[in-house]
């Protein structure tokens, strides 16, 4: 019998999806030079040529068997060692081969750890506006995602709705900072206040609350920004990360889940990954994969551009007299909408070949998001259809 | 809370991982040419000189962000459409790119096609000998596996037992030919009679009963074996690929579903594979392994000393007593052990280091397994432990 779950989401085609369809399809009529595709987040910036390189390499100079065999079941353990020293290195941190597991990106992560921490009926919160596969990722597990209304003076966390939806049936909160879409870094009050609130609800309910902490953005935090690593003010946390955006490969679907050490069952939760991908038939990443990128854990993709866009649409989107955050990393913005109902904003801005996605999807009705992965030059022309589509249709 | 189901695995060591960890401890006491090791089923042969080339030429010549970018959802088209112009070559189907999936290898594509056809409860049959992670591939889905006693005369399909324990809530059977653990190749015959049984149920139940054909040793059948594209026996068939084990790179983690155009739902059940990896996190294998593959897809590794090496068993076991069926495939063997608790058997090979597999966690107690994927030079070595601990232990 054809599982209705799976079959039912087949009708519910995503937003985001569609608009970057239609760009598509407009780009064959007019050039895709002249559409102002803000739709996808994907990495427009070349990997690193080391990455390349490294591949080259491998190719050239391994024993294929070596190279292209089964990988342990937890993951290449050379490979995880050299993630735990970039991440103690740079953050302080005392992470063994122990506490990392390789997984496909961040979704095949965020996939993991859910399993790992929860059994189905179980709550994991996160907070608007969020990332929309959030869905899939938490509920097919049988888990069940809520989410905590948008602070929208900040894109901070709300507080005081978080206190309010914590209960003792949460047993993961899910963190997303860079934040896609608003592009807000959590500062250091916010997470230490999180920290605090989920460390005294754990105690009333006598079980841990972990925080999941999905970081694929971590590598693009602007100037003057700071940049805090979630995993350092609370404990029970567990770090998903991945190189999609960071090395500009997100088709290679590598990333890791990092444990840390202090965290409750930590080694326990890595080994755990490992049965849980026996089920859900990941079995590790690509290990030739794995390998490059153990090779470049100190590269990034030159990711200045994403800044200078950012610069460029910030200072147009305020003159124009958008409300705006602005943002301190990412490749996304996300200002409120001229009008009530953002969808319709949106789809008026189509006309303007500006394609802009509404926040609705993302739990933020009423804004819309513009991610900024794409060449400065087309950001510098969209500006004035930007302008026009303004001034045309709002004054 | 952590996850029981997950954690209670950590108990339950794989029999298969343990024998091959003894063998590596011991090879290092004892020099690793001197352990005669047949725990593991791992290629012995390096993959093709063309597959390391595609990869070179792809790192190249391509532009590394379309190289590197996410695949589309059901995987890139272009490698699709070659995969199903292979099949349609080779066994006269009739496949489009719109029937096939990429998985990240036999893992994944059973994976997703446990969780296309059945709901949490139902039952899935697989006829032993049968891969012992099927049980963690369909239990872990919420799906059950039941598993048919073995026919051990022949290692084709006990339909007697077969036929009894089919009933209505059997969505799936779930086979495996070329076989491991027991190297038999399924018959015409059997196949036939199978697919005439699949069809009488259906219609007295009212529901499809789905044929999973897990695949991964389709290109190791051996000298005058008739081979049987199993989808052409049977409409509602899901054919479970992998390039694991014929291009030997289990770690890149590469395979696909097939679905047979005429299967009921053909169509939908490859759009519903899309939705079920947003729920457990794999988004396509490697994009670069992808476009690699699809440029050998009529390569395979040098496998002949299988063949080799399954004939100098075979003779030495016959010669030596042992009950043994000879195989039509793959790497593995399956004889009867010498007594009838095939864990002591297998204890006692280890003090002549032989290290063979008890059948028992293949579901069928008293036979052994050997996995001759090794060295033929190893192998020729081996025949005279095997005849010393035979004859120092059971004559
Ligand atoms: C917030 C967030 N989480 C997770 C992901 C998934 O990342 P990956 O491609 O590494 O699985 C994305 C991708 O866009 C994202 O924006
Ligand atoms: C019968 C069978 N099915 C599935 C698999 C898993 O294959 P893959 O590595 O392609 O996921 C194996 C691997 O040994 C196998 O023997």
């Amino acid at each position: 019998m054809i599982a209705a779950k799976y079959k039912d989401m087949l009708g519910a085609k995503s937003v985001i999806r569609e608009l970057s369809e239609y760009a598509t399809a407009r780009g064959k009529e007019i050039g895709y030079e002249n559409v102002f595709d803000y739709s996808l987040g994907n990495p427009s910036v070349p990997a690193p040529e080391k990455f390349r390189q490294a591949m080259v390499d491998l190719l050239e100079k391994c024993d294929p068997m070596a190279l292209h065999g089964y990988s342990p079941s937890l993951g290449i353990t050379s490979v995880k060692e050299k993630v735990a020293e970039s991440l103690n290195k740079r953050f302080n941190m005392n992470y063994t081969y122990k506490h990392i597991f390789m997984t496909a990106g961040a979704a095949g992560a965020i996939s993991h750890a859910v399993r790992a921490i929860t059994v189905p009926g179980d709550e994991v919160l996160t907070f608007a506006p969020f990332f929309p596969e959030y869905h899939p990722y938490i509920d097919l597990s049988g888990a069940v995602l809520k989410v905590v209304p948008p602070n929208t003076e900040t894109f901070q966390i709300n507080f005081e709705r978080f206190e309010d939806m914590l209960n003792e049936n949460v047993m993961a909160v899910l963190i997303n900072t860079p934040n896609n879409p608003s592009g807000i870094v959590y500062t250091k009050e916010t997470l230490e206040k999180l920290a605090e609130i989920m460390t005294k609800r754990s105690e009333e309910y006598g079980h841990d609350i972990y925080l999941i902490s999905d970081e694929p953005y971590r590598e693009i935090v602007f100037a003057d920004v700071e940049d805090i690593y979630v995993s350092k003010v609370y404990d029970n946390t567990i770090s998903c990360y991945s190189y999609s955006k960071s090395l500009s490969i997100p088709g290679e679907r590598i990333g890791y889940i990092a444990v840390n050490p202090s965290c409750s069952d930590a080694e326990t939760i890595v080994n755990m990954c490992g049965q849980i991908s026996r089920g859900i038939g990941h079995n590790c990443p690509s290990s030739i994969i794995q390998l490059a990128v153990a090779e470049v854990l100190y590269e990034t993709s030159d990711l200045s551009v994403y800044e200078t866009n950012m610069n460029l649409l910030y200072k147009e989107l305020t003159d124009l007299g958008f409300t705006c955050v602005k943002p301190g990393g990412t490749f996304y913005i996300f200002p409120k909408a001229l009008e009530e109902d953002a969808k319709i904003f949106c789809q008026k801005a189509k006309n303007y070949d500006l394609i802009l996605v509404p926040g609705d999807s993302f739990g933020c009705p009423g804004y819309f998001r513009m991610a900024y992965c794409i060449d400065t030059e087309k950001v510098e022309r969209s500006l004035a259809a930007l302008r026009k589509f303004v001034e045309a249709e709002y004054r």
